[in-house]
């Protein structure tokens, strides 16, 4: 399994942020061929002081081929045009296979 | 759900911190009390050019209550002391509310 990471900074108008991630953002994402799990985690602080994050989302595919034919598609094309309007200046994203996943 | 994060960047040895991480610092946070689940992904890359990061860990716990007492806790507190000796220049922390998760 592999996921793709978007890491938002706190926005200046947290509401407007989130009514648009929430009521048009998340469509186009959960519209992406081969996502298999969405996890959106509001940052709520830091063990150590402050945190400059807002908000992370976790979009999770089978491997990465199955990734890069999502952001590749039309719809994964049409997510990130939208990324870029509302929170290209916010967002920092990254990939990564997950090695390991326990229940404890 | 609630989860804290451990975001790190690129180690200067990445064998040595690979080796620690695994052999020494991933069996201390698996003796944090009521730890839910514990999710290690590597960094691959990212969508547009570089990313900072190596490696990020997720660990998961029923609610923020139980993330305070598992830090505050002293398996908590021998494994921040342990993380903070490896990688104490390398990690951003912060923790967040799982908001949402579906499989689509």
């Amino acid at each position: 399994m592999v996921k793709l990471i978007a890491l938002y900074g706190k926005p200046q108008n947290p509401e407007a942020f989130e009514k648009h991630h929430r009521e048009v953002h998340t469509p186009l994402v959960m519209n992406m061929p081969g996502l298999r799990k969405l996890e959106v985690s509001k940052v709520t602080g830091a063990p150590l002081g402050e945190t400059k994050y807002y908000m992370m989302v976790e979009m999770y595919f089978a491997d990465q081929n199955s990734l890069n034919a999502a952001m590749a598609s039309p719809q994964g094309r049409a997510a990130a045009k939208d990324l870029i309007g509302f929170a290209g200046n916010l967002v920092t994203m990254f990939h990564g296979e997950v090695h390991e996943e326990q229940t404890v």
